[in-house]
């Protein structure tokens, strides 16, 4: 087994941030001290650098099926993977979604087939809950999921004709999870009003894509996720709202934590950092905006980032969909398949490589969190609420070694160009940011070194998880 | 040089819980590792153990003058240092008041002087900001008090006729700390309210002891949390209330932090573990429970604990403030100068060695919070919002070798008789907790060595402290 | 045309008490006025009485289907009617739900014409939206009574399978109604949570009677309150809700109108004057209890007197559907059909002719409310709400002579045996209250003359009525 | 006596709208009918026109003494109350402050005579609760106050170096106003608060006008109006918070009335209708629209005309306080007697001929609140508010002929030049408003006669006030 030995950097958990030696060894971080003279087969000089456990990407669509499996977003597992690393992120968690004329086991363990093939880090995979009418007998399949490869996250759609559960399904779903303890992720938007609005814009030919905010208002996020914290309230359910992108709607998290409710929420870079204002004038091309909620006003930003300092937000995660503006041969229709007419443009945007990047310039060195909060939204927080902790998300002796050096002043242009991700834009193309991995290591295997990446990096591994973390325990326990 | 290696224990920060070995040498944490051989001059086997930070009271008042000085508290440093090693707490931090005829400078170098002299475990000095009629150039002592002895924390009173600030001292004094990095306590109850209320009771010949609870509504204690987070927000200054009593209270706090502004509240043992209806047909003994705010309904506790778990309420402190039932012959009136009447009782209660166990007891063992957040209630929030952290508050390399192994599964009886503190009663008595410290190091040195105190435990150490480093950003850093 | 000349009463409206005569000529009140010598074929001495609007019960249930038709309540329009006028109710306003193989308006031109068959007051009828599922054009059908009926209040469902909405249909529906100038009123109880519930008590063999309350939670009346305020409010559509039992959902009301929402709450005699505590230990007659929303904890009661004093909530129904404890051989199934298995009592109580007496004696008598304020809850709101006023709901110039002379120093005890409703129980049986209508008007005809009933009363009128008079004016007009 | 007939008007009461004959008999309005046929000693013909009460300005400061008495209001009694008629205001409330050297009784009586000399209308006044340090007895004279003068309302000022008082002496004044059925009236703004921000502006040499609104923060009007609403919820007293300007304060009382506090807001014309846009570029000049609390930001106004439209605001008053822009030979400094210096600007605008004309036009013509709010807030909550009601504040039988026949059609340009009040300038100067009082009745005297004032008006009453009638019961009297 090799042995490295970083040396000299500071050490920043979510906790802190201490100046010590890491010594890994094999895949595991075995030491961390001061003053120790400790032999390794590697050492790497972190002077001046930051050492951060390797982020977490706890939302992500690779190699993924939209609407009925029409198209397919045009990352697969490999080019997904490799554009993390680059990023600093060496885990992601992607979702199985019941494939028409399969069970949600078959799915799942074919899905998780493909990606053990191709992904070079680690990750996991969330179930996503379809309604009765598509498989009776599902709870079965989520039941035998949890007990037999650690899917301790399941999706709920409050919205999508195809996939919104009502309100009896969600309880019914709920409560399972909760018995089991396994993490409830929703959707949060009100499908009925989405719908009504999306048929009033076509009504009256307001379909260009900027529209598509239009289908989308703030209060039925807020909605959403008032009726989400009732039901997993009434069934004693934790919950995690993903791609928070509203202020209200974070606002209704913020007030249910202040009275004691397990509730978390995720954001993404695209709600912090591009605006409506970005795409309004775009046309045509404003489909490279598309994703569900929407990015909204610029007005809505500054309310986001006090919810991620503050706690109301817990996560930053993309939600990346990546595809393609230009058509590739090889590929189902991407993001133009129906110009001028947003309710057909296939939903998402990339991220996955731009995430530590983005949120470091804008929140850390922009003076809005810390590095430790940082480190908390992109690598602790999601480790302990997907049951990873403290084997992920942490620079801790016994954890793996999943480790990032950072260069806090490096300095960075943004582009499409020179990213890894399969997609010929990127949303903050020509962003300085000053910040940058240069050395990501995933369970030992030296992924990138001085920014050079590994010729030969070996497989990452499916992660089946423990129990969701939640760390505030329930109302159950504590009134006993 | 001394060192010290403790083995097989399992690491409880407020992140998270490893097991792994700690490699202390003299006064610091060296090393953290498994499989590591490491040599020490002694082996302290901690498997089947905890091992935590040491506990940080951030609220005592040991040997501390009462009113205009006319009585005392019972514990002097000496027994109020020798009470908290044998109940895990290794730092606590007083207070200075402002003597008659001297400044509050001159005050302050006495009194820190007094405590070098008898305190065994490290300690810091909040100042009280005095009004200032009683001294007019107070401003001036407070800047040099931080720069030159490091006292990042202020405490205003917004109650207690003699002490009681009004709200341009109150903006004043915020402002002047907001420009130095310190950190701002309130005691927050509307005085004006508080003295009418005690004024209508004793009118009413409602004074025996229990009636003071009656002098302390909980709009009083909410109406000022609420004044000081507005006056707080005004000149952008971090604000800490200390011991919230009430729930309402408490949902201010909570309420205020959900719109992201930099606020924490500190909580007291005897507002969870003890309440009204324990008290109220005491009689005249009712005066061991007077403090203030006061020790309120059993239905009260219910809220704190929700705050506590969810967050609005960041630390536990004891507000120890000891005395006596029955009259030493060598100290000034304690509880009962004035039996019968409460408005001249002194207030305060003693706690300081029972904190650790009775929160364990209640909060752990209850199922209300994790070992994580206790030791993030206990020592690590403490240490971040009063400049000690990393130096306090977690077990990290690099560290002070301030450490608590803590045996989860001893048993024991909480009792006067059988505590170190100053005072003939505990709020406590009769309680069975399990979890206990069994060994206890204060910088490397081993106070408390499987339950047997140190015979020469050698002196502790003034704390001169660093900026607060509240952890949420400041909205004029995120505003730029 | 007979003329009538009620002297030196004190008129009392919603917005004030004035003492002056009050001289009727035919069906209307022609002339008020003091020091008037006025003739007149009858005249009424009302010194030291109170001479009110009729009451307007705005929701009751008479001769009405129950479940799939399977049952009906056992008051008809006849003695429905005359119940009311005994109480002091000269107008009531029912509902008419879609038979089986009619349309709605098949259903309600029969309804109608039975009603002015029998009814010897005036009423009007409120329109129930089916599920499209039931009538796939009943648009049309709205559309076409509100133009031909003035039926300008529809209710919308919530809850129970067979009735209950999604929020699309919400949408849709509230959506027409503002367009047209129609009241929107909602059943607000989450169905999914209560039928979850439901089966949850059924299959933990809770199936007496009293727990009925228990699939009724708080946040399931709450949680739907808030959303039909947000569908209201996305359509920019008036809101009524009916029946509001629970605190909390009262609470949502008042912060919604705290924000200038216009939404409207009504409550019940039953959820203010009887409390779960009542029926809790009954036993199968806890069936004469069962309404749904359930009658609640008497905890729930102070925060809804508080809310109706306050202004949250707007006006006092009944929600009159009576059914008989013992079976009568001409009615179908009545209130013990299914003894001990609460899922299938008919849902309803009475209370047409008590309302204007229980609430006068708890309200006014009991110093929770003026009698102004009693006038508005009981007759000026409603009137003004359903399009009534100042035609009803006032005694002023113009207005139709509906006057109740009312006795504030009567003193009566209510008793099922001397009430006239048919059914054989009263929820307020044995309850004092020192207040009743000694004289009651309908459209100029002495319907009650000192306590005696008219031998011939003749007949009620239909009440098409004008669009609501919903006070505050709506967003968008402001906007403007 | 003379008899009037108006006919054929639609009357307005806050109530609600009907068509009807008034009759006057002297003083007092005797008889409302239709098909009446009523002799009398003139007609007026009211068709098409409007008959609504007199307006009662609740907030006015005529010969006003300013500061220590070192400068005064521009109108005295006499132009003040010709104003009014011509604006359609038929009584006003104005304040009596204690002068130095005298009592607050002795002032009273004094101002009181002053007063009635020269006021062509009826008005009552206001008592000015002083700190207890400029009058120790005061409770003394103001218990006189309200048993022999009838005054039943007292306010209390929370900023002003002056005239402020603590929370101690806000507490027993109101508690005494509540034993007494005295309305307590509180000027809302958090003195310390502005004091600092004053005098950080003038450190920082901005002290041109228009930061006269830089040192009046919302946060600081809705710290005070919290606080307000805390302390009289102690004593159990109803509030009334004078001139509301600032949404945020607005909101405290919307969300306390919410949970049933018996609180009222009043806000002004200049508040509405004028924002600090208007006057931040106007230098000198913006001297004219310095008042406190200040005239905020446009983006403020749409709040609190919802909150007037929904009920959080119950009365629109002026705050009349008139000066001059240039000095007159006859009057103390006036507007610029300290130019470019805003600390020393006479605090105070003029609006007392204008209120009903502008808020018609905004509100009512403007869709914002129909007819009958508008008499709501220009006279009946004022008259019950203020202890006047029925005698004032509504066209009903026994009333006093307080009566304003409004022309609807009626098209006018507001100027300085045609007011009748004694000042150079005017807020709304060119605003043109359709509505307008054609005769104005105060007690029968017709005041204005199709435009044209009389020409012996003679003199208006003072008006010994009941206690007031705010409209919800207290929780002591709920309680019981």
């Amino acid at each position: 087994m090799t042995t490295t030995l970083i040396t000299g950097g500071t050490i920043v958990n979510a906790e802190g941030q201490i100046t010590a030696d890491v010594l890994v060894d094999g895949e595991i971080i075995v030491g961390i001290g001061v003053g120790r003279r400790w032999q390794a087969d590697q050492e790497i000089d972190a002077r001046g650098k930051l050492v951060m456990p390797g982020g977490i990407d706890a939302h992500t669509h690779l190699e993924y099926p939209i609407d009925a499996f029409t198209t397919q977003t045009s990352d697969d597992f490999a080019t997904g993977s490799r554009a993390a690393v680059h990023g600093g992120t060496t885990t992601f968690l992607d979702f199985v979604k019941k494939a028409p004329g399969n069970t949600l086991w078959e799915t799942f363990v074919e899905r998780q087939a493909t990606a053990e093939a191709k992904s070079i880090i680690d990750f996991g995979l969330h179930a996503i809950v379809p309604p009765t009418s598509q498989q009776a007998d599902v709870h079965d399949d989520l039941r035998r999921l949890t007990a037999e490869r650690g899917v301790t996250s399941w999706k709920f759609f409050m919205a999508y004709a195809a996939q919104m559960l009502d309100d009896g399904e969600l309880l019914a779903g709920m409560d399972l999870a909760r018995e089991l303890g396994v993490l409830s992720l929703v959707h949060a938007e009100n499908g009925h009003m989405v719908s009504r609005d999306t048929d009033l814009l076509i009504a009256a030919g307001h379909t260009q894509e900027h529209y598509h905010l239009q289908a989308h208002g703030h209060e039925q996020e807020a909605e959403a996720v008032h009726r989400a914290i009732v039901l997993a309230t009434a069934v004693d359910a934790p919950l995690y709202v993903v791609h928070v992108s509203s202020a209200q709607a974070a606002t209704e998290l913020a007030q249910a934590r202040a009275r004691g409710a397990r509730v978390w929420g995720e954001t993404c870079p695209q709600y912090l950092a591009t605006a409506y204002e970005d795409y309004e004038g775009l046309g045509d091309a404003a489909a490279g905006y598309i994703c569900s909620p929407p990015i909204r006003e610029r007005s809505n930003q500054d309310a986001l980032w006090t919810h991620l300092a503050a706690g109301a937000l817990s996560t930053v995660a993309t939600d990346h969909a990546a595809f393609c503006m230009a058509q590739p041969d090889d590929l189902p229709p991407q993001k133009l398949r129906s110009p001028g007419y947003f309710p057909k443009t296939p939903n998402g945007v990339p991220g996955l490589e731009d995430r530590l990047k983005v949120i470091w310039e804008l929140g850390v060195v922009g003076g809005r969190i810390d590095p430790c909060r940082f480190v908390d939204l992109m690598a602790a927080s999601p480790a302990k609420l997907f049951g990873l902790y403290p084997q992920k998300g942490t620079v801790s002796v016994g954890a793996d070694a999943d480790i990032v050096v950072w260069d806090p002043e490096a300095d960075h242009i943004v582009r499409a160009a020179t990213s890894h991700s399969r997609t010929d834009y990127n949303l903050y193309e020509g962003m300085r940011v000053t910040g940058m991995p240069v050395h990501v290591f995933s369970r030992g295997r030296h992924l990138l070194d001085d920014g050079v990446e590994a010729a030969d990096p070996g497989p990452g591994r499916y992660l089946a998880r423990t129990a969701s973390g939640t760390p505030v325990p329930s109302r159950r326990k504590s009134e006993r």
